[in-house]
């Protein structure tokens, strides 16, 4: 038997802001069920910002970051990790490294993000997705979204250049000149008939909240929070 | 030799939300001398919120979390940390625990924050402290402060349980009045002639910063960030 709650793994510094980012969610999602701090679900987080650069890997120009992510995920189910999430879309191309790496449940982000797409939205078809070149280029989104029946909206060729530029911005701290750039590449996810866009890269939520354009934006780091916390809590069935 | 930047240990939880402030704050140090992500210093963090209260362990009337404090020391050791810091003021009542658990070096809060004082403001004497009642009993900045010979200037008893009302408020999420009972308390401490005030409670910089009040604010969970990158770093010479 297994006694919960569970503390939450996190494979993390993909980048270290959408880590933190991750965590705050995560506390507010705990919070719901917590009348004390002691209430609060256990987080051991392993920021590594050093972890080989996933869109080139994945391009096959750089080295592969599984070996250092399938160490992080032995490291922290040693440290007591429960189960494991990481608050990286691209780096979901190594998901299977990450799997093999212990025994413990993996959270994971991209087959979340599409489930709370058909559970929130279920008239929507077309699905606007907001992801870096690794992540496109190893179908991620439109593999799983084709799964479920889905139309995966993509940007074109310059577009995802202009996202890319945004999101290095991002990482640099240049939140104005980036927020800009994913901006635009949204609104050119629009013109293609968007019904839906989802934060396909944890840094697009750094910079636009749901809310802020003509259609819901769906928070991936936030679908991942809220479901890795019921998962520690034993209550994986519910999805909001 | 040791290899530097080491990955930094911390000791969280202590709240969840005040471990996370610190991580954002270590993340902002550690960006000024980051050219890419992959500079950022590595961040292993342990954010256990189900640790004994410090200050009713302090007071004697609930159980000691130094067990559970050397047990997570341990834990991050053996993760790859290089260096621990623990952003909780009153935890530190349990610093000898935390350095026998462990070869590890550890940067210490109280005595980091004092020292920012006695750089930044070489001619101030009597220094406010904004910190739980768990802290004050174990006489953490009082000590520290005498030793630097300056004078600690503190709340009286019917102001220091009015502080703690705050921070269980802060702690709960209840930012609005919990922020209202810091300033209470900050302009307490002003009264009394206070001419710098230090955050010495992690909730307090979750709700007021410095420039909000009539004298320098010390956020002592920033101070720590600072002195723990640089650590870190191989700069540990380098106060600001």
């Amino acid at each position: 038997m297994t006694d919960h709650p569970l503390a939450i793994g996190v494979l993390g510094g993909m980048g270290p802001a959408a880590t933190i980012d991750f965590m705050a969610k995560v506390l507010r999602h705990s919070q719901r069920g917590a009348a004390r701090e002691q209430d609060n679900v256990r987080v051991i987080a392993d920021s590594n910002p050093a972890l080989p650069d996933r869109n080139a890997a994945i391009a096959g120009t750089g080295p592969s970051p599984a070996p250092a992510l399938a160490a992080m995920a032995r490291g922290l189910a040693a440290a007591g990790a429960g189960v494991l999430a990481m608050p990286c879309n691209a780096a979901h191309a190594f998901a299977d490294a990450v799997r093999a790496a212990t025994p413990l449940p993996f959270v994971h982000l991209i087959d979340e993000a599409v489930a709370a797409v058909r559970r929130r939205h279920p008239e929507a078809r077309r699905i606007g997705v907001l992801a870096v070149a690794g992540a496109a280029e190893a179908k991620l989104y439109e593999r799983a979204l084709d799964a479920a029946g889905l139309t995966a909206v993509t940007p074109d060729d310059a577009a995802r250049a202009a996202f890319m530029d945004a999101i290095w911005q991002i990482k640099r701290g240049e939140l104005d000149v980036g927020t800009a750039g994913v901006r635009a590449t949204a609104h050119h996810l629009l013109d293609q008939g968007a019904e839906i866009i989802i934060a396909g890269c944890t840094e697009v939520p750094l910079v636009i909240a749901d809310g802020e354009l003509p259609v819901p934006l769906i928070d991936a780091t936030d679908v991942l929070a809220e479901r890795t916390v019921a998962y520690a809590r034993g209550e994986w069935g519910r999805g909001a």
